[in-house]
């Protein structure tokens, strides 16, 4: 870091690479950001991605999931390993305090081989889609910097958390005794996309019936008495104390060898490369939307003009991808053959 | 219903005006369906709208949201009203038992007046966005049949389920004393987006602490000491006995006079209308988008041709909106004279 001048994306790399913690954390920091810039981190890392395995952590609010994430980090990082962990916030100026404790207590675990281990939380921060670029774009930032590992861990478990999670090679789902039972997993979709399932807290009582719950429903599962198909294992821990850890990194090794075996961690890959495509070509598109909206906020041609919400939203679409009208920006001269959906009005 | 041929939802709005229960249920499952049925219901229902009154309902798994919904629906409809229930759930394929369940609890309460309320289930079904533009859909299609209040309750409190509940007039927290505390509630971003806080299972010890740990972060929040800024109050609750449901109906009337008196209410409802717009103009464009991507499976062009992420969105957002080439469909033989972003490859 010069002083004088800003380091690009690909000098940033280079530097996290060596181990330069605060360069890393500027890279995370643009990827988060958005916009041009993670454009640029984008297009640093991208070819420099090796394929390190992400892991998802999941499960309700109170779960402990910022203990087991730390000790869990911490146990790899004594194996030798490099960890990187993002925990995913919802947006709340309230939440900083609480969420910041946590983080504090996970680094204390992760104690000598503390270098080892970088964690960064981040937040949507209210803009839409953010999580669902920010994210896998640090996941390839942590990869291309030389990380083994990589823990996602998320607050909720909201449609949103569960895809984030979901989009892991592994996806660990934590509940407790105490959060009513697998039921609770169950309504909020978490059974679906668990590969492994933690029942932390297991000093407290009813361990036995929410593993025998988790058991019963898995046992439903579309597959699940089929030999090839992966049943997704149940360990209990105390990630207070650390207990059940060890088991936890076994499984995640014996899922790690089930995804190259079955060819699942190749189809797991390129569904998350097709998925970060997607949403960034969806992100783009919107920003356009919003700027057409932000005009006829001004002007209430969309709004007003039409009745019907799906007329208005027709008349949008068509001026964004030239289907309609020739006086949709400062003379996109289209030729615009009308399309059919403007007859809702 | 003729028998014969299938009623358009023109005629399926005029039966349910008349109570027919069987053409609103037709009408929530078309706007649920989304596709051209969805586009015919928002069309026959946007001149029809009146302006019903919209309560979203969110809160953590567990926290008595069901059993509270259905006492607030049917001392609603003692009172006179028709009321609607929308009723949030993730999609999964486990939850149908248990979710039905608390439906059927909630059918039990509206005792008398059952014919003055109309309860619906809607799933996301693994469709993205579809909670997005089915609910609020289904909102109108309420409100133009002549539903005078329309609640909206969520299972989760992921980030959608927030955006849902926060796109109505007046938003209902609801925590118990044994949801850890607030600090839960604040960690899930709920205390941005609720009007009215609502401490449920109050026959449970720690009922003051929530309540106090309640009233503490709403000091905090901005304006809080604002006399014309509107300050959410606090209700405690036993759902099921019924206890405190009447000072919440109280409080959901003072937060409606509010929303008239500050003009808040008419912002909120063509901020929901232009949020409607918008989800549904990109849902369009999210499906143009999943074909092209589906073509390019086949012959695997963005996703290969770019080594960046960024890259290969540039080539399919140029790609939708005409920015490259003019023979963008069946021939992508493509002049494409290239736009900027193609140089992250």
């Amino acid at each position: 870091m010069s002083g004088r001048r800003v380091p690009g994306a690909a000098e940033l790399v280079a530097a996290a690479r060596t181990g330069d913690r605060r360069a890393l954390g500027r890279l995370l920091t643009l990827a988060e950001r958005g916009g041009r810039g993670a454009d640029e981190v984008d297009a640093a890392v991208s070819p420099a991605v090796r394929g390190a395995t992400v892991v998802g952590i999941t499960g309700a609010p109170g779960a402990g999931k910022s203990s087991l994430t730390g000790r869990l980090a911490a146990r790899l990082a004594e194996a030798g390993e490099r960890v990187g962990v993002i925990a995913v916030d919802p947006s709340s100026p309230f939440s900083g305090g609480a969420v910041l404790g946590d983080r504090v207590r996970m680094d204390e675990v992760t104690g000598e081989r503390r270098d080892a281990v970088f964690i960064r939380s981040m937040a949507t921060r209210g803009h839409e889609g953010g999580l669902a670029l920010a994210v896998p774009l640090a996941v390839r930032v942590f990869d291309a910097v030389g990380f083994d590992r990589i823990l996602v861990e998320t607050v909720g478990v909201g449609q949103v958390e569960v895809e984030v999670a979901g989009a892991a090679d592994t996806t660990v789902v934590v509940v407790t005794p105490g959060w009513g039972d697998a039921v609770q997993a169950a309504k909020a979709g978490l059974l679906e996309v668990g590969d492994v399932f933690v029942v932390n807290k297991a000093d407290r009582p009813g361990v036995g019936d929410a593993v025998r719950d988790l058991e019963r429903m898995l046992d439903l599962s579309p597959g699940a008495h089929e030999p090839q198909v992966w049943r997704p294992p149940v360990v209990t821990t105390v990630a207070t104390t650390g207990e059940g850890i060890e088991r936890l990194v076994e499984v995640l090794d014996e899922h790690r060898r089930h995804l190259v075996e079955s060819g699942e961690g190749d189809r797991r890959r390129s569904g998350r490369r097709r998925r970060e495509i997607r949403e960034r070509a969806l992100a783009a598109i919107a920003r356009r939307l919003d700027a057409e909206l932000a005009r006829d906020g001004a002007e209430g041609s969309a709004g007003a003009g039409a009745v019907s919400v799906g007329g208005a939203a027709a008349v949008l679409v068509d001026r964004l991808t030239g289907g309609a009208s020739p006086t949709s920006d400062e003379g996109s001269a289209g030729s615009g053959a009308g399309t059919a959906d403007s007859r809702h009005g």
